[in-house]
């Protein structure tokens, strides 16, 4: 029986990634291979997120760094279901994508699916998904990819040019994957049905290797490409998979704005709205009382603010190493550790508003006028 | 058990289309009904497709009459799954629905499902499907429809237009559903789940009730639309159903052009193709020998010429019934049957050869540049 559970729908529980990594067929991703990917980004700054084990598991990364290697390249994808508030769990694999593609200069597709939260959520109306789809896209672009090589689309504006492919995909997919692999059943509607077949439409942009950086949550999609990719003439993807950024409360499931606003910090968040929300909510992994703190030392291990820290607030691993020694040793107090995080959280978000006002004019050119975008408007995928 | 099977797939056997009309749920087009059609139609030359009972069943056509009398007006629909070769019986309800489009000057929407047909015949190349698309599209411009009122599109050109719309019929039909009025099953894919989606998605077009002038095996995806309409704040569509015109050797099933040469006509045929199909293929209810012939008589009911000049060829009913009588009586002997039929074929075709020239110069203005079509491009379907 497992204790938790994790779908591309619902993540929750205290999750076992090493069980994870088998029950998905997955490879962990082991010391040779990191090292690798960071010889070949240019071998100085590891991107924390790969020194700290927070991308842990991946699929064929190797043939896409040989294929680096030999000068043949590659690309990446990643996506998002539009949210009407996007929190900073959010931006964590983005984060690290846009480092992937400044240290290997690559193309970068980020697939916004309207069309699969409208079908999901029947609560919504078109017009909200569409409100808050333009919405995250700002936000999207405010992680400052590059112009000229990343395109951004909404599902609904770009089916036209890849309608004969997604019917080519969803040709190859019968009713009985979609249900073994997505847990849909005969009380699924159609639309559902049918969506997964242009969530790996993107994997087929190039002919090259696709890399997906993505939490690890959306690998069914993956195994499906990988079953039929070959069979129409396209490499199958190759993925980098991390974990989950953990909620305030606790580090079970994941981050989630529709889990109600005590679970996560929004983008939107005030710099008080901030101090309030880790204050209240975070969980701490201190003692009860000072006097056992002193003693005892805190957990860094379950302590939600450490956690933050380590996956996107501290990128430094001595400032991160004393943090840690400092709290473990009963030095440094929960209200001191969460001072750190706040002001951390605070000093991101005001950089990200001001990105975010730059994006506001940039966004057209990644969805429209940009190098890549622009050649992809042009283009029908059959 | 039934020994006839009538899907959008497949039509076999002896049809009994009393029993259709009980089984499909639908209502007999009594004597009532069709004179009020007649009249508000202009009362005069009534089409001989209505008159001989070819068009038999229907589904609310009552209250699309009520709003023409109104002043409300109503919209038709009809489509056309692509094929390599185009038949004669292909035409027969696209003829009467340019009749009707003729007599209450109402716009007319044609649906190429193109994506429907390349999900279900696994065997056929993409590029395949769109020539045959572009073929076929010639063939029904040439029937003659209003260019101006008139709009034919391509399902993987129009499909970004009404994405928004088609994902929110989608999401009001479960996969049980699909099975239930498809008989789909997991081995089927998940486009063709997905697909009837978009075959309901034409009777959204105006906010006006729709009638649908086809033959009745594609009565299942009106049950389904009926059953989503007025949720989504549409009418329930109505339908009017004609029989199928029988293929060559004997008045089981339809005609079928994948079914083999000899089944059908091809509006290609030239005049001694056709001679020679009618003459060795064209089951006759003529006596074995020309002396039982002259004793017995012919049997009209069963002689597939008398029944293709009483449903498409012979529009005057006086010559109907001289040619009936005469044939019956033994006066008439097969081959001048015959001879008559493919005098009318002929004459046909040349006039559908000649049509389709135009067509040729034309079928912008179905498809992009005339008024109807003009305004469907400039708008989105939410």
């Amino acid at each position: 029986m497992d204790e938790y559970k994790v779908t591309p729908w619902e993540v929750s529980g205290e999750i076992d990634y090493d069980k994870l990594i088998k029950q998905f067929g997955t490879s962990r991703l082991d010391r040779a291979l990191r090292e690798k990917l960071i010889r070949l980004s240019g071998g100085d700054e590891p991107h924390h997120m790969l020194r700290r084990d927070f991308f842990f598991s991946h699929r064929d990364l190797g043939p896409v760094l040989d294929d680096y290697e030999k000068g043949k390249g590659f690309f990446l994808y990643t996506g998002r279901g539009p949210s009407k508030a996007m929190h900073i769990g959010h931006l964590v694999p983005l984060i690290f994508t846009k480092w992937l593609q400044d240290r290997f200069k690559c193309n970068l597709y980020i697939e916004i699916t309207d069309d699969e939260k409208f079908l999901h959520r029947r609560d919504y109306e078109w017009s909200d998904i569409q409100k808050n789809a333009d919405d995250n896209i700002l936000d999207i672009a405010a992680v400052g990819f590059d112009p000229e090589r990343t395109f951004i689309f909404k599902d609904s504006e770009y089916v036209r040019n890849v309608y004969p492919l997604l019917l080519k995909t969803a040709r190859k997919i019968t009713g009985s994957t979609a249900k073994a692999v997505f847990g849909f059943d005969d009380s699924t509607n159609i639309g559902m049905q049918f969506y997964p077949a242009y969530q790996v439409i993107p994997t087929f942009f190039e002919k090259k290797r696709c890399l997906i950086p993505a939490a690890i949550d959306q690998d069914p999609y993956w195994r499906i490409q990988r079953d039929i990719a070959e069979g129409l003439g396209y490499y199958k993807t190759s993925a980098i998979h991390c974990k989950f950024l953990p909620p305030l409360q606790g580090i079970s499931g994941k981050m989630s704005s529709s889990a109600g606003a005590e679970t996560a910090i929004l983008l939107t968040d005030d710099e008080k709205t901030v101090k309030n929300k880790i204050n209240k909510y975070a969980f701490s992994g201190g003692q009860a009382t000072l006097e056992e703190h002193r003693k005892l030392g805190g957990n860094t291990d379950i302590d939600v603010p450490f956690q933050w820290l380590s996956i996107l607030f501290e990128p430094d691993d001595s400032k991160l190493k004393t943090i840690h020694d400092d709290y473990r040793a009963g030095k440094m107090l929960t209200g001191e550790m969460k001072g750190i995080l706040i002001e951390r959280i605070n000093a991101f978000l005001k950089g990200h508003r001001e990105r975010r006002k730059i994006a506001e004019r940039d966004v057209d050119k990644y969805m429209k006028t940009g190098k890549l975008a622009a050649s992809m408007w042009e283009r029908v995928y059959e």
